[in-house]
């Protein structure tokens, strides 16, 4: 995307980053997810609960949270967390930004803070899970751009014709 | 192995499958997964968990159990469960009998019967996770004698020279 299609880039110093999960954040996350007009109804369920088991067990969940704040409104948030019975390997669960800012580099922001604290907390490789469909392609360049690597294609997997793609980073520890 | 090394397979009509999952079901899960030797302290744990998510949350939980009983005593299970977001896949996440009665065809019949009841809820697809070490070559040979394909291999997944290997298996809606 060039300039003349999308507004500059958020100067990170704007952003403020908030890992504490606050009961609020169920539907603070609901508008974001909705907002973006891409994902099913279950997955906007899907999404919700994590943030409720969050809330109900805290980082016991296994999920980690990080949201991103402009002018004390979260607007965008990524969703994270260690792979049970590994050792440092994380999952990037969820990354969305509120449709009205996105191509604005938050989601980029994100994953690079997101990816440092995992290497804090001991994380030597990050996965995330999309679909292989057209309509992910955006996505698919966006996490290819992030220094992911596709490592797997399960065939059929969401649904008959739509295979799910495993992208891996191995973190760098010192790179951080 | 040969019928010299082991005793004859367990006779499936004096197998009593149960789906209901019960309080003492924590310690009995325990008790089989500790049995086999095979699982560290944290797999353990997970293994328990899955059974109280259960007993808390019900099938909302997404572990479906499996139970045989053999003279009233439950002597294997089988843990699955669709897998969220998609449309027809299965996980199989946990397949364990008690160590004195491996090797008398009950994770077979365990695996077919848990394979039946995914069929019945819709289920296309089963996936099965586990490790590329040498230590599962036993498992793997297993699985792959049950029909499943390895589909995919996530290198250092588990830990650095630990790939996680990812079986997967169509279930033929007419074949069970």
């Amino acid at each position: 995307m060039t300039s003349a299609e999308h507004p500059p880039h958020v100067d990170p110093s704007f952003v403020v980053l908030r890992e504490t999960v606050q009961p609020d954040d169920v539907g603070i996350v609901r508008d974001i997810v909705v907002s973006t007009g891409f994902f099913t109804a279950v997955e906007v369920e899907v999404a919700i609960e994590l943030v409720q088991e969050h809330l109900a067990r805290g980082t016991r969940s296994g999920y980690c949270f990080l949201f991103a704040e402009l002018e004390r409104r979260t607007v965008a948030y990524a969703c994270y967390g260690p792979i049970a019975c590994t050792v440092g390997s994380f999952d990037l669960y969820w990354l969305v930004v509120q449709q009205a800012l996105r191509h604005r580099g938050l989601g980029r922001y994100l994953v690079q803070a997101a990816e440092a604290r995992i290497a804090q907390a001991g994380g030597r490789r990050v996965y995330i899970e999309t679909s292989g469909r057209a309509l992910y392609q955006p996505t698919q360049a966006f996490y290819e751009r992030c220094g992911y690597a596709p490592e797997a294609v399960l065939h059929d997997f969401y649904a008959p014709g739509d295979p799910k793609i495993v992208y891996s980073k191995a973190l760098a520890a010192g790179a951080l």
